[in-house]
């Protein structure tokens, strides 16, 4: 199961969950661009190229890194998920801001998915275990690191380690598990949970590791 | 004719007036990086570097979301072109910021016609016509959007409507007029020259968009 | 030699010795991003990842503008050096301030080492001359540019000239000598040593260029 959601991945013929569920992280991660744009008092057109940049930046670092060209910019509907997030960023601004809670549950949800199925692709590319379990975590954390550096801050993801931890203990699931034979759902969602679930945590009790003393 | 043309584009043989046009805008968008580079008080390597990044970015950014190898990094007059111009830029840097009128008149033209030029490239890699679209408007701003981020700037681009429009409207009209079936130089001037004349008009009268209230 | 040395780069079976300096290469250039990333209050992993970025980078950006998958990304030792910078970044810190000379020193022998097998890989994907040097030159320094990118500063090579005039030094004595017809590994070692030469006497003499008066 998991490898033939992997081959469909490669095909562009994503079976209907994965797809919408890729759909989703996209459309989320747009949001999060899409916001970042609206504090940075960017014009309408500029929150919208951010969302889609946050949108599609990780899965396209991952296909480059690969080696292949980015799938996402051959299948519309990314497109049209990181447009219409742009979109409803700069109309409900506001609504989204108070539902921030609600949004970096998303946002966990969305990274949790993008590692996984970002190792999953590398390892189908034939690419090592380690450097798929970098590759997932590219996946997830790319898009984060580009709308900081835009908006110019110093990336958060580089800042609080329960953003990159969580996504390289979800690729590392994903690795260990398709190494060792597993076929079936349940090694991916396994990874995308444990990904959330430390993410979420990190959130709730506003865990991060320090900066060096001294 | 714009089939023709755009064939010879993909194999390196330009037509001379398109490899013209092509060098043209290059060397534009190089002297504004060029320009950029004196104004952070880069040292004159600083200069060149930001020069040819400002003028090849576009056209390597699109060539590598297509999955080609990029294509100016192939032929030495590009290369060659943008060197000019960072040297240019370091002589004449204050009879430049006088011309700056005429500059901005160049560097519309150079909009119009890598937006153009863009969405031909990508049609004829059999990518969608959104997707087109899409890639063709990077052809036109990812230069000015990578000086931006160099000299530490949040990009122009994002939050001045009218520049990123033009080259929307430009490689939309291209690529629905190919989509219809248009052969002939007529659509692709008439795309340059629409986003051309949105540039002008938005600086003459100094338009754009503002960041959403609130 | 040169030809051969080429040929196993390519083949990602490098002969022991090529092998040994290219990861102590970018093992010296992860040190750098792993300091910049303790000097900008990073957390643990933050440092990682910009040891990371620094050591890998440059020969990233040069495979992706030659069109080939990037080659480091296919082998884990790479990786693994770079990691492994990141944490001797983390855990010797202080000491290693008190090394920077020695760092320095180091990391102007990753820059000829680098600028050259940049060059010579360009040239054996058949790139003409100047594309070769400026490859080689973007091996070389692009690891530092996106590190003072990310930890937002104006990327210091743009403004000391004496950090990428060497490297074109050295891409230069490698791209004339292989068109020359020179085999054997006396060209590519006059190239490293030379572009090593000009940085070290830029770094005891605090040579640099100035930006553009007035």
């Amino acid at each position: 199961m998991s490898a033939s959601v992997t081959t469909a991945l490669l095909r562009g013929s994503d079976p209907t969950l994965v797809l919408v569920l890729n759909l989703c992280g996209t459309f989320v991660f747009g949001i999060s661009g899409g916001l970042a744009g609206v504090r940075a008092r960017l014009d309408p057109f500029g929150v919208v190229v951010l969302a889609a940049v946050v949108g599609l930046a990780g899965g396209i670092a991952r296909d480059v890194l690969i080696g292949r060209p980015p799938a996402t910019f051959r299948d519309w509907r990314y497109l049209a998920v990181v447009g219409g997030a742009g979109v409803v960023s700069w109309m409900a601004a506001p609504a989204l801001r108070r539902m921030q809670p609600a949004i970096e549950v998303l946002d966990a949800a969305g990274l949790g998915l993008f590692s996984v199925t970002g190792a999953s692709i590398a390892l189908t590319y034939r690419l090592g275990a380690p450097e798929a379990v970098v590759l997932g975590a590219i996946s997830g954390i790319g898009g984060g690191i580009l709308r900081d550096l835009i908006v110019r801050e110093i990336p958060q993801v580089l800042r609080s380690g329960l953003y990159a931890i969580p996504a390289i203990i979800g690729a590392t699931i994903e690795v260990v598990g398709q190494r060792a034979g597993a076929h079936g759902v349940v090694v991916p969602l396994v990874g995308a949970v444990a990904c959330f679930a430390v993410r979420v945590a990190g959130i709730r009790y506003d865990l991060s590791l320090p900066p060096r003393p001294g």
